[in-house]
């Protein structure tokens, strides 16, 4: 976006965290990007045992960099913006807040640094990954594509919903809690993981009817799999096709011939054949 | 559809009843769709024992009233159609009747609350899940396109059938009853849960032999995933074609405009201009 | 296929036995259906040990009837084509004569039933089942799509190999025998399930990085599957396209020849030819 | 490639070596291969314990031969060609020596054959097999499909890491150490596990919210497995179109136009203008 020279160092500052058309503004996504990783990194890290025990000290003093880091960007974030209220209460302004705070809180209880409450706000940092989005500009019609095969998409899941029901049904009655059918909505969650061909094991059917209702459920599920890919590809293709297309769609050719050189594939609204420029007469 | 005005209250109901097209209608459609999806959300709560232990009056009560509404609807339904016997042996007929009886039948016989039949009756209300298809009218073209796939899905899973009989067969001579594969129809039912890339892993080859068999499978089974999907996409990618294509393709238009009445989009060799008939200077 | 009628008994049962065109073939077609079904279910059920401890009896007889059928068929066919060698050592030839004897063995060594060679000659007659191909006509431009894309899937199944050898092997080393992955073959097997997207699970990476190398070929799997689909789709596409690319080619080009040099394939609206230059004559 | 018929041995041997274009070189070219599919089929079967065991000095010989072949085949390449540093630290010029000289190795320290090291180092002739990508060449486009789905396929497998990081984070919460997820980085993988729709079972949801989730991620994988495999499809479409267009397009037309009434588009070999019969001079 072409935009005249900012002055004051607040629009300065807004340009370099808000844009990315300064050298400034990329250094800045850079470190970000960069300190997001990390910070995810960390927590993930912190959740093993194993590491968290050995390297625990490493651990804390790279998270209050992340965090100080973090702290800085939220404060400028608030600063710079025009509506701050409405940052703060956005979604990105939430989580942007929620990941700094927590390290702060085990401040004060320092000693239970395993609160679990506390450990399930830092992981909130997690949803900080969704700010990469931003990086995924080069899925364009992709999008599209989702967007336009939303809606049968999602009367598919429904279908799929309600073949897993039924079906789910079907099998808690025929298999039965003596085999690990214990009760309904576990078999609905055995007939997705089954219908979705994930199929973990967890739960498998023992008696043969069961197997046999098991098999048709995979069968169907091998089936319909098909459809959503079907969906998808064909909208894929079509978002694709309209790069070549668009000088050709509006084009509505007639079947009449010119009375008088008999050229044929006029344009539907031709007044006269675009080979003699003798006048047409419309049927 | 658009209908003369009902006057007898019959009618009337009739169409809130059967149609969608009168506010009361839409209502009695909205309130109909959250009883059932409520009753089924019962049934299943119900299945689990823990929640049922402890909510039993609860879902008691609830299942009461969800059974009056049904049986109102019953009624109503037996009343206003124009046929009511073919109606009552309907499919969805025979559904509302199942759905809603079990709950009486389970005053007669108060103590036996648990009886295995009288559950498995109460859960036949699942099927009324059916009756939410109505609202997909969504999806036209994805069913044409399925409609159209049909015979060849067929086809192919009827080939899916016969492999998994041959392969199951020659896994049973393979690894035999003491890999678990006790008997033919279980290690067809293997052999599908494998091709289908399902993959529970209740059974699972041990010899050498019978895992490289089993390799083979399963690059069969991924490489005939493809089938399905591969019809299902070309067959809506028709559908989707069918809209725009049908003579377009061959058009070649130029950028030049009519220099009398400036019209464009002209084919490229046309000589005179097909609105005013003006001979075009081409460049 | 349009033939004489034929005269000689030999060739009214040849008919009848080979060809589907006459109300006698069909019959014969459609009991030998079922026929095959039926022993194919036999064979099956047999497997079932308590299945075949209880109806043993009922099973013999019927198998009884079922290899007599198939032999008074084998017979009719040896006698009534026209190079009986060249049929019974053909594939099918050798099937219908495995599928035969097997019984009339076991009366030879009535005791030993339980024989396993038997059984397993017994079972070829799985093989029959192959016959039913006969009744896929209907999948044909799939047949024509699968033959397209044969040399490119075989090109992918090749690479899904290399990939599943160098990723077994180094799962081979990361793992190592303690975890399952007690040889490299094992671990190929492990990485084939996994690349197909199977997952028995009777196998699983337990080491974070053999966790996290699991992970990668989850995904590269995920991403390749793509592939096939991908090709077959898209051939399918093609052979559908080819219904109506013959009306499109002669839009371009029509079918006229110049009445002078006699060059075919003017464009559809071409005055004079663009090989003499001679007028053209439009018809 | 068409060149001039070499002299110097060096480069005869070049020719052979690297060329597939001459006899020999085919015949050097087919040896090479099966020398290298054995090496491999060897490596795997020491692998086997029990193979091993049975047979190790006749795997130890034919491991000896393949040893020298390929110390023979290294040193005509690092002779013959031009560059020999070049070759030597290129990819394939260090695997073809590492492949070589473990068995080398393995005679200085004659007694510790298991050395694991050494059967590491003896593992990577394992990528000896990318040689035989070079008999890929018939899926051109296909690779040129992959190519141009490769930025919308990495995009799409970043947004599969996001979701399973989040998820699987979730997940760690929802079920906890006790049930398996004993940390972050394990719930993502199994959460990838889950996503792509393998499912190995070792680790499973226990509690019900967990099931649920479980579920939502079953079917949302279930949904994007579309994505790839749209993406490819598409892509690998457009890929064949290519394929039929340009000999169409040069049936056609070519770009030049008419001295006389400067229509375009005529056929490639069109003599005379098709719209004024005027001669075409050809540039």
């Amino acid at each position: 976006m072409n935009k005249p020279q900012p002055k004051h160092w607040k629009t300065k500052l807004h340009n370099i965290i808000y844009e990315a058309d300064t050298p400034a503004g990329k250094w800045f996504d850079i470190i970000l990007l960069i300190a997001i990783i990390t910070s995810i990194i960390l927590v993930m890290l912190e959740s093993v045992n194993s590491i968290d025990a050995k390297y625990h000290s490493l651990l804390n003093i790279s998270e209050w960099i992340i965090t100080i880091m973090f702290t800085i960007e939220y404060i400028a974030r608030v600063i710079t913006v025009k509506k701050p209220v409405h940052y703060i209460f956005s979604f990105y302004g939430i989580i942007d807040f929620l990941s700094t705070i927590p390290k702060y809180i085990s401040l004060v209880f320092g000693g239970v640094h395993a609160l679990a409450a506390l450990r399930a706000l830092r992981l909130l940092r997690i949803f900080r990954i969704l700010k990469l989005a931003r990086y995924l500009g080069a899925s364009n019609n992709l999008v599209k594509a989702l967007k336009a095969s939303r809606a049968k998409i999602s009367v598919f899941l429904f279908v799929v919903i309600i073949v897993a029901i039924i079906l789910g049904t079907i099998m808690y009655l025929v298999e039965g809690e003596e085999n690990g059918f214990s009760n309904i909505p576990k078999s609905v969650y055995w007939c997705i993981v089954t219908l979705t061909t994930v199929g973990f094991g967890d739960i498998a059917p023992q008696t043969p009817l069961g197997q046999f209702i098991a098999s048709l459920v995979m069968i169907l599920g091998y089936g319909i799999i098909a459809v959503p890919t079907g969906i998808v590809s064909a909208e894929y293709t079509n978002q694709n096709k309209n790069v070549p297309e668009p000088e050709k769609l509006d084009v509505d050719l007639n079947t009449q011939a010119c009375p008088n050189c008999s050229a044929e594939k006029h344009k539907d609204n031709a007044e006269f054949c675009y080979n003699c420029g003798h006048k047409l007469n419309h049927e």
